[in-house]
């Protein structure tokens, strides 16, 4: 058994915690993020399925199987927690697009490979959580203010992470508009498919648009 | 003074109502059909304003000045009255639509005016409106089953006036899904534009998504 002596200078003075930790068990760091990121995950779980009113920090801690003190320890409202979810669960996303790429083609098929997944990432319960937090902040100004930040970075990781998956060239006119169509036409066709799956007529009017982009991207 | 009859079958019987009217105002039935309409739009309001938690059948009637009780006998449900709300607002704008397209021009500086109309359709607070209703819709299955055929209602009237303005030839490949993505993107931009105003962005995309949309329809 080990002990671990955690020596920190609180409110009230220095104070000494002590921890007990069996061989194989996680270090306390590593505990903590393991904790952090159930919280994160439960959040965006919590919005997908039962909404903003219904993802309080008390719902997601239980979700999670962690404390209430635990996860506001980690998160001190609940405007942090949810786009702090929702910021995971983007980067996530993002991160997954670009191993992604490393087996895609090059050429014609690219492009209709790259706006497939990009589409496929505006879909499911993730694109539903963050649409739930964003109908919430627009009529509510305090979370509006966290909810904003927010959507400006996604929107510009998005938009990067598109450029250099489809080897798109910015400087050619019109290109970089054609980039944020891709884009807001993802957002609209998840919010097409948020309560039905429209997945047919999604797949055909994907396929119409990448001739549209491919020519917008190669004709110049 | 006028004497109004009104002789009814009751649960309880027949009975009488006797309704008094000065000379100059509405007969009953304008006054039914004026309160029937304060309501959908004072629900139109309500939605995009407090969300649809604060939407209630009473939140609605006091911003309509509308008795409770008067509001129920038009719409017995909660649900009744915000998806009739949409209805509504929906078949308004796109009566709006048809009217505005008599003025507009042939050839293609049809397709861009087209186009700004369609976005400019899908933003401001009756889209935002609509939203509050579908993220609602999301995670509550009897709202939900309100929700869906008006949807779908809705989006085939949206494509039939698309196609309508644009002079589409749907027949020909590709046109149909082009028309649709139009919509879609929409959609996506409205969505985009729901917390900040992003009309400078919007305007770029909606140039570039009209030469390409241009395009598809008129090069086969």
């Amino acid at each position: 058994m080990y002990i671990l002596l955690r020596v920190g200078r609180g409110s009230e003075g220095d104070r000494i915690e002590l921890e007990t930790a069996a061989p194989g068990r996680e270090p306390r760091q590593d505990r903590s993020r393991a904790t952090r990121r159930r919280l994160l995950e439960a959040a965006v779980e919590c919005l997908s399925e039962v909404g903003f009113s219904g993802a309080t920090v008390g719902a997601v801690a239980r979700r999670a199987g962690v404390s209430r003190g635990a996860a506001q320890h980690h998160f001190p409202t609940r405007e942090d927690l949810l786009t702090a979810a929702l910021l995971h669960m983007s980067e996530n996303r993002l991160a997954e697009l670009r191993r992604r790429a490393a087996d895609l083609p090059d050429g014609g098929a690219r492009t209709g490979a790259v706006v497939e997944m990009l589409i496929d990432a505006y879909t499911g319960p993730e694109f539903s959580a963050a649409l739930q937090l964003w109908a919430a902040a627009a009529s509510d100004p305090g979370l509006r203010s966290h909810v904003i930040p927010l959507e400006e970075h996604v929107g510009r990781e998005a938009h990067r992470a598109a450029v250099e998956l489809l080897g798109a060239d910015e400087t050619v006119p019109g290109v970089r508009e054609a980039v944020q169509a891709t884009l807001d036409l993802a957002r609209g066709l998840g919010l097409a498919s948020l309560l039905t799956d429209d997945e047919r007529r999604r797949r055909r009017v994907v396929g119409q648009w990448t001739r549209m982009l491919h020519q917008a991207l190669t004709t110049h």
